[in-house]
C-alpha cells in the first residue's frame, strides 16, 4: 500500500544558487552574498510556494583555498552569516520557517542556544537549527587551532554539546513568567530550572537568560550520514538531511535511520527525512535540458576541479589528468561519507575526473532531476510514496529564477495531486512540519526546588 | 565662546526600561524581553525623533544570582539576544543605527567579525558594536569557566580582539567584487587581504567571508573608563558611552580622553563621547516629579539591594542594616570605575544602602534628571556646549512611554534650539554620527601579493 499524507519542503538557498557556475547564469543575481533584497524576495517566494522553510548552510571561512579558482566561484566566498539573516528574515515573512546551520565545532552551546532561541521568539516560532559538525580544516585556522578536530571527537563534542543547548532551551517552563505587575512578582522561582550540566567537553550553568520559545525548542535539523551522524540524528534530530543518487540507497537509509528510533523512545514520524534534490525545471523536458547545458558551459575547469578536491575533503588532484580516471584515495577525516559516495559513483560510472566534476556541480552529489513540472513531480512523488523521503530539501540551482520555477511549476502540479499543501497547516514550523511539542521536562515529574546561588 | 554643531542622540533600550522598577509601571510592556513587536516600535519611535542608533546592553547569563530578588525584576533576567534582535529590526527600519553590545571575553573574533559585518550589509550601513569585557563573573559559568579573566587580562584581549576584527573587516578592498559574468571572474585576487594574524591570545588567519561593508566597518564603540578602558578606547573606539554625574566630572573626562587621541594619530572629532543620562520628563516640573515618585515606590527593598550589590561587582551587603552606612569595600576585579563611583558617591552625601539604591534605581548611576522639556533641554545644552558630551546615551525610565516623552517633548525642543537634527543627513550611521569612513589600508600602499593557500 503506497503511503498517504502529504510531503514537506525546504528552501535550500545558496547565495545565487547550487550549481557551481550558478553565479554566471544571466538570470542570478551575482550579488546575492551581499543583497539582503535578494533574500527577501527568495523567502517570499518559498512561503507564496507554502514551503516548510528556508534552509541556510554556513562556514567560518571561505573554503575554497585555491585562489585562481575561488576568485571565479561566487558561492562560499562572501555570504551574510545564516542567524543574523535570518532575523531579519522573520521581520519581513509571517509563515515561513527559518532553518540556519550552525557548527557545535567552533561554537559554545550557550551562544547557540540563545541565539535560536532568540530568533524563535523573533520570528514567532519559526526557528530550526541544523547541527553540523564542520567538514574541512579551513574553518579551524580562523579559531587559533592549528587542525581541525577528528571525526569521532567532533561527533563526541557535539552529542554533548545538543544535549546542553537543549537543556538550556529548557531552562524555563512555559509558564514561569508570570509579570504580576501587582504583587511584584516578574516569574515563578518553581519554574526556573539551572541547569548545571558538567560533562568531559562542557561545564554550563545555566540558566538561559531567554524565556522558553514559542516552539518550546526550535527544530533540530541534522546532515551526517556517517555511523556516528546517523546515530547522532537518532537520538536527537527532528530533520535529517541527507543526500542520496538513487531510490534504493534513500529507501536503505530511510529504513536504516527509522529503525534506530525505537530505541531512542521515539516513534518514526518525530523524524522527517529530506533528501536533497536539485531540480532543472522547464514547461518541457527539451526547456529544462537546455537550461542545464547553460550551467554547464558556464564550469570553468580551474572551479570544477577545486569543488571536486573540497569534496573529496581536500585531496589535491592537480598532478592528475582531467580525462583521467580517479585516483585510489586516503580515507578523508572531513567528509567521510561524501567522499564515500563520490569513489563509489565513479568507479560505478568509469568517469574522468572531469565527468565527475561535471557531475557534481549541479548540487554537489545529491540528486539533480531535470525535465517538465510532470517529470520532476513524477519523481519526487515515487520516491515519497517510497518511503525513500519524507520531503526534500530543494536546491534550486539558480537563484531566483530556480525557486521561481519549482513555485510556479512544480508545487501546482504536487498539490493537484494531492502531495502538498495548499495552505500551512499551522503557526509553527514545527506544527508546520508536523512535529510534536516538546513538552517541558518538568511537566510529568514532581516539582524539584532550584537555586541559582552558587552552583558554578 | 561657546561649542557649534548638534548633539548626537543614541537610545538605550533596557526592554522595560532603565529604573529598576520599570516593568510594574502600568505603562511599561511587562513582556518587552519576548516582545519583538514591542523593539520594533520602539525602533521606530526612535527614528521619528531621529536620533542617531538604538543601543543594547548584553549579558550571556541571568545576572542577578539571588532567585528571590531575581524573580522580581524584569532587567537582565530573560531577554532577546542583540544582534539577532537588531537583525530583525533593521529589516523594518530605514534610518536607525543598531548598536549591539557583544564581549571580547567570551566570544572568538571571526564570530564577532562575521556577525556585525553581516548586520551591516542587512541594514545597509547602520551597524555598530559596543565592545566591552563583561563586567561580572556570572558569565563565566556559562562558558565552561570557573572564574572571570582578571581585570588586566580582559584588557589585554580586548585590544588584540579588536585588533583581530578590524584587520578582518579589511579583507576585501571596497571594489574586490567584480563579478563579470562574462569573463568569469567573481573577485580580483589583488584585492583579497589574507589577515594571517598570530598574537598573544588569537591565531586567526582570515580572510572573513563577508564582503567589507557599506561602513567600511561597523561603528565601534565603547565603554570602559578605567585606565584601561581609556586607553582602549582612545586607541580603538568611536563613540564611548560613559557614566558621569557631575558637570565637571563629565568636561574631566571628556578632555582627558579627547587629549588621549592625538598620540594615535586621531583628530578630536573622530571619536563622539556619549554619557549615560536618563531623563524623567513631564510637561511640567511637577509632573516629571510625580512620575519619579510612582517609579521610586514600585521598587521592592530586596531588588533594591541586589542591584546595588551588582553594581559593586558583587558585594554581599545582605548582613548589614538597610538604613546603616555602606561598609569599607575590598577592591573588585570586574566593575572597578563603576564601584569607585558609587563609593565617592555615598561618602559624599552621606548615603545609607538604602538611600544608595534608590539613588541608582533610576539608571545604576548614570546622570539621572527630570522635569519639563525646557528643564531636561536645558541640562544637555549646558554639558554639550561645555564640551562635557558630544551628546548623549538617552535611557529612558521606562518604555514605551519614556522613550515617547523624549521624543515627543525634548527632541523638538533640542531642534527649536538647533542643538538637534530635523532630518538624518547621511545613510549610514557613521554619516549622521559625522563618523569619517576607514578608507581600506590598502589604498595609500603599494599592492601587495597575496595567497590564501597554507598560510595556517
Amino acid at each position: 500500500m503506497a503511503r498517504r499524507g502529504q510531503m514537506k519542503l525546504n528552501a535550500f538557498l545558496h547565495p545565487t544558487g547550487h550549481h557551481i557556475a550558478a553565479w554566471r547564469h544571466p538570470q542570478a543575481t551575482a550579488d546575492a552574498g551581499v543583497n539582503f533584497d535578494h533574500y527577501v524576495e527568495l523567502a517570499r517566494t518559498a512561503e507564496r510556494g507554502t514551503f516548510d522553510a528556508v534552509f541556510l548552510a554556513d562556514s567560518a571561512a571561505v573554503r575554497d583555498q585555491n585562489i585562481d579558482s575561488a576568485s571565479r566561484v561566487a558561492r562560499y566566498v562572501v555570504h551574510f552569516e545564516p542567524l543574523t539573516l535570518l532575523s531579519g528574515i522573520a521581520a519581513v515573512t509571517r509563515h515561513i520557517g527559518l532553518i540556519a546551520t550552525a557548527t557545535t565545532t567552533y561554537n559554545e552551546p550557550i551562544h547557540i542556544a540563545r541565539k535560536f532561541a532568540s530568533l524563535d521568539h523573533i520570528s514567532k516560532g519559526r526557528a530550526g537549527w541544523n547541527l553540523v559538525t564542520s567538514s574541512g580544516e579551513v574553518e579551524a585556522f580562523n579559531f587559533s587551532r592549528d587542525q581541525h578536530l577528528a571525526h569521532a571527537d567532533r561527533y563526541d563534542r557535539a552529542r554533548e554539546f545538543a544535549q546542553v543547548v537543549t537543556g538550556l532551551w529548557d531552562s524555563w517552563e512555559d509558564d514561569a513568567f508570570v509579570r504580576d505587575k501587582a504583587s511584584g512578582h516578574y516569574f515563578d522561582p518553581a519554574k526556573l530550572h539551572v541547569l548545571n550540566h558538567k560533562g568531559p567537553h562542557f561545564a554550563v550553568r545555566g540558566p538561559l537568560n531567554v524565556a522558553r520559545s514559542p516552539q518550546g525548542r526550535p527544530v533540530l535539523v541534522q546532515a551526517g550520514s556517517s555511523e556516528a551522524g546517523k546515530e547522532l540524528a537518532a537520538a536527537t534530530a527532528e530533520v535529517i538531511f541527507t543526500a542520496a543518487q538513487t531510490l534504493d540507497e534513500a529507501r536503505a537509509f530511510y529504513a536504516d535511520v527509522k529503525g534506530r528510533l525505537a530505541r531512542h523512545g521515539r516513534a518514526p514520524d518525530t523524524l522527517k527525512i529530506l533528501p536533497g534534490v536539485s531540480p532543472i525545471v522547464g514547461r518541457t523536458a527539451e526547456e529544462a535540458d537546455e537550461k542545464f547545458a547553460i550551467l554547464q558551459e558556464l564550469i570553468h575547469p580551474a572551479v570544477g576541479l577545486s569543488l571536486l578536491s573540497q569534496m573529496l575533503g581536500g585531496v589535491d588532484l592537480s598532478g592528475y589528468p582531467l580525462d583521467g580516471p580517479l585516483p585510489d584515495l586516503p580515507e578523508s577525516n572531513a567528509a567521510k561519507s561524501r567522499q564515500k559516495l563520490l569513489v563509489d559513483l565513479a568507479r560505478r560510472e568509469n568517469f574522468s575526473i572531469r565527468q565527475l566534476y561535471q557531475w557534481i556541480a549541479g548540487a554537489r552529489g545529491h540528486w539533480t532531476i531535470r525535465g517538465s513540472a510532470h517529470d520532476i513531480a513524477d519523481q519526487l512523488e515515487t520516491w515519497f510514496v517510497n518511503e525513500a523521503a519524507d520531503g526534500f530539501n530543494v536546491m534550486p540551482p539558480y537563484l531566483p529564477g530556480g525557486l521561481d520555477d519549482f513555485v510556479d511549476l512544480v508545487v501546482p502540479e504536487l498539490r493537484r495531486r494531492k502531495l502538498f499543501r495548499e495552505h500551512y497547516e499551522g503557526r509553527t514550523l514545527r506544527e508546520n512540519l508536523g512535529l510534536p511539542y516538546p513538552k517541558h521536562p518538568s511537566t510529568d515529574a514532581a516539582p524539584e526546588p532550584e537555586t541559582l546561588a552558587h552552583a558554578g
